[in-house]
């Protein structure tokens, strides 16, 4: 398979050609959302979820195509398009176009949108962070998972992330990595250290939980969904946007983590991983 | 929704951003291509399906991103990824990146490849035909209609569409309108008719046939995926590669049809439409 070295490598979130910053992203009805879930926010989510790997590259939306799939249920894709509509004119995304297919009675719904931004000055990696950099997160974290799991106050988190498209031009002028937190803060810190080939450490005591969030810092970090942004910077840099320091990187490798100074294990799950 | 002018109201096979043309195809087990198939040829038709449409309008192959969905045959997927590479080797497609997830079991698949071109000085639009303009079509139709029907001679037209990107490139120069003949010639004449405001007429005894083709022309011009090149020139200027002069635009509305200069009936399927 010819790759292209704007891929690179097939390991960030988002490919480079020509100034342009590209992703795409599908979700799988019973996979990435729940059949039940309302219509209108399986559009947003679509929506969302390649909004925020463009804001890890501090792109500005330019243009994006949907794939849809339509399964006869004509009341659920009109939703499920209205909700798509509300988010990509709320990040100022134009829809360019696309393609359209039937699935066969009783097939999930998988529906794909590619997501084109414009680079500006600095496009982040993934694999960027140094030794004796900071570990800095965007947001509150948890709110998602707790949504997830049945929290009525934090539904909306769930079902509507907002993704960091303004913070994440104004960080990439700074960062030496950055991505957004998808899967679980843990799993993605993970592996922004893996791809630095560096170790990484975060303080569980750290970790910004939202208002009312009920549940420990470990919870929280192991969940998914939250789309914040989570990046390195050099000691000393305060973040342009608000942001919670949370750890650090250092030569070697893998993950570790502290509560109140004192060392703590990880955890058997670090975060979600949608079967890919 | 927000549509970015680039869309072209979302009426054409492909959009335009920053002088790229965008395009993207899904296929559906069951609805684009047979369960039987052979994996290495879906993955062939994937990519050609997508470059025939950068084909139509004149743009060379820049990259590309697959949304792969894995249903847990590792064999399925690893000669679907080779025949994809294969055709993307050999119209020099680099593959940027993509999303890869799993679907439940038993559920068809569903692939999407998007496919990024460079646009030439000119992008020929589906609905730019002006009245007296002659239709043209490069090589023969039919071939792939009778493959998929069970002619063995002519499965691998069916399996292994080859997309006209060099003949693109030389036609978009030159022509008022073009496209490619994915749903049938009849039915995608039609729609360039309709998309320029006008009338069309294809002489069916016009219609090239391949070698050993045994059906008669109104079934190969209602059978589809040839991904031939469908074109509109000014009259007396000569297309830059072979293809046949099959009809004409006038003003009015509608296709119709003639048969060694006698009128001849619509018949009652154009084409082939994917349901979608």
């Amino acid at each position: 398979m010819p790759l292209h070295p704007g891929a690179r490598g097939l390991a960030d979130d988002a490919a480079q050609l020509d100034g342009l910053v590209l992703t795409s992203d599908t979700i799988v009805e019973g996979v990435h959302y729940r059949p039940a879930d309302p219509p209108e926010s399986v559009g947003w989510k679509l929506a969302a979820v390649n909004l925020s790997d463009l804001a890890a590259k501090g792109a500005a939306p330019a243009g994006c195509l949907l794939n849809h799939a339509l399964t006869g249920d004509g009341g659920w894709d009109r939703a499920f398009l209205t909700g798509l509509g509300e988010a990509l004119e709320r990040y100022g995304m134009p829809l360019l176009g696309g393609d359209t297919v039937s699935l066969p009675a009783g097939a999930p719904r998988v529906m794909t949108l590619t997501a084109i931004g414009r680079a500006g000055p600095r496009v982040p990696e993934r694999g960027g962070a140094r030794a004796g950099d900071v570990l800095w997160v965007t947001g509150a974290i948890g709110g998602a998972g707790a949504g997830l799991a049945g929290a009525p106050a934090f539904l909306e988190r769930y079902l509507r992330p907002l993704p960091r498209l303004a913070e994440g031009v104004a960080l990439a002028r700074q960062v030496h990595a950055m991505m957004d937190v998808s899967d679980g803060l843990l799993l993605d810190a993970a592996r922004m250290a893996e791809a630095s080939g560096l170790a990484a450490t975060i303080a569980l005591d750290a970790v910004p939980l939202p208002p009312g969030y009920s549940g420990t810092a470990e919870q929280a970090a192991t969940a998914g969904d939250d789309y914040e942004l989570l990046f390195a910077l050099p000691p000393g840099v305060e973040p342009a946007v608000p942001a919670t320091r949370i750890g650090g990187f250092a030569a070697g490798r893998g993950l570790t983590l502290s509560l109140h100074g004192a060392p703590r294990p990880l955890p058997a799950s670090l975060g979600y991983t949608h079967g890919g």
